[in-house]
């Protein structure tokens, strides 16, 4: 499998606002994006640093990640690295019985496709493959 | 203060070599370096993918690190941004009010220089700021 780079690092917050404080006006890092995404029932925040997003995530009150929050805090919660082909991808892993979370592409922020492997197999490391289609059609 | 992008990313995990199965072999990232780290009382290998590095990071037995991996288990552990001017950084957040771990800078890898704010500034995450000394001489 062929990573082309790390597209964002995810961190969990309770507020997007609040966390831009720090992130944004003593880090000083801009802001490109703020969105919505349905399918993970999270607020996201994209803070571009180089070729590599800062993503806040902000769980809705009724996704299951504000009850990871809950029980976890706040903090670091997953690296996405970049691919070319995400379906190809996972059928990579899956000879190599790497375990997934997400066995298909799911929706991700900006029309890209998305899938979590299991953090397991990645010394608990939360790991997201990204396809962006940006460009590339429906 | 001015961020140049993100150097690497700290996973905490009990052993490289154990790592790498994953990290390598079945990720595909490539081995820069693994190098022993007095000052941090760890062993460190850096992956690089793009223009960041993937660090895996074993702490000594004797390394206050080693306690932490016992009580927290592996996984994410901290972002490390480059900035130009590590001295002049550490000030500008002082004068933020910013909390520091490392109000100096203290010795990295490849002889850069490093210094860690206090996670509670940053929604329970560890960041690093490290100026890359190679080429600037003593």
């Amino acid at each position: 499998m062929e990573l082309k780079k790390i597209d964002h690092i995810g961190i969990l917050v309770e507020n997007i606002e609040a966390s831009l404080r720090f992130y944004r006006d003593q880090l000083g890092l801009p802001v490109k994006t703020i969105e919505a995404n349905e399918e993970f029932k999270v607020r996201i925040a994209f803070l571009p640093i180089g070729e590599v997003l800062v993503e806040l995530v902000e769980p809705f009150p009724d996704s299951p990640l504000r009850q990871y929050l809950k029980e976890n805090g706040e903090g670091l919660h997953h690296i996405a690295f970049e691919v070319d082909d995400l379906k190809k991808s996972l059928a990579g892993l899956k000879a190599a019985e790497v375990p997934l979370l997400d066995k298909e592409p799911r929706l991700g922020g900006e029309g890209a496709l998305v899938a979590f492997l299991d953090a397991r197999a990645a010394n608990n490391v939360s790991i997201e493959l990204k396809e962006t289609r940006v460009g590339k059609g429906a």
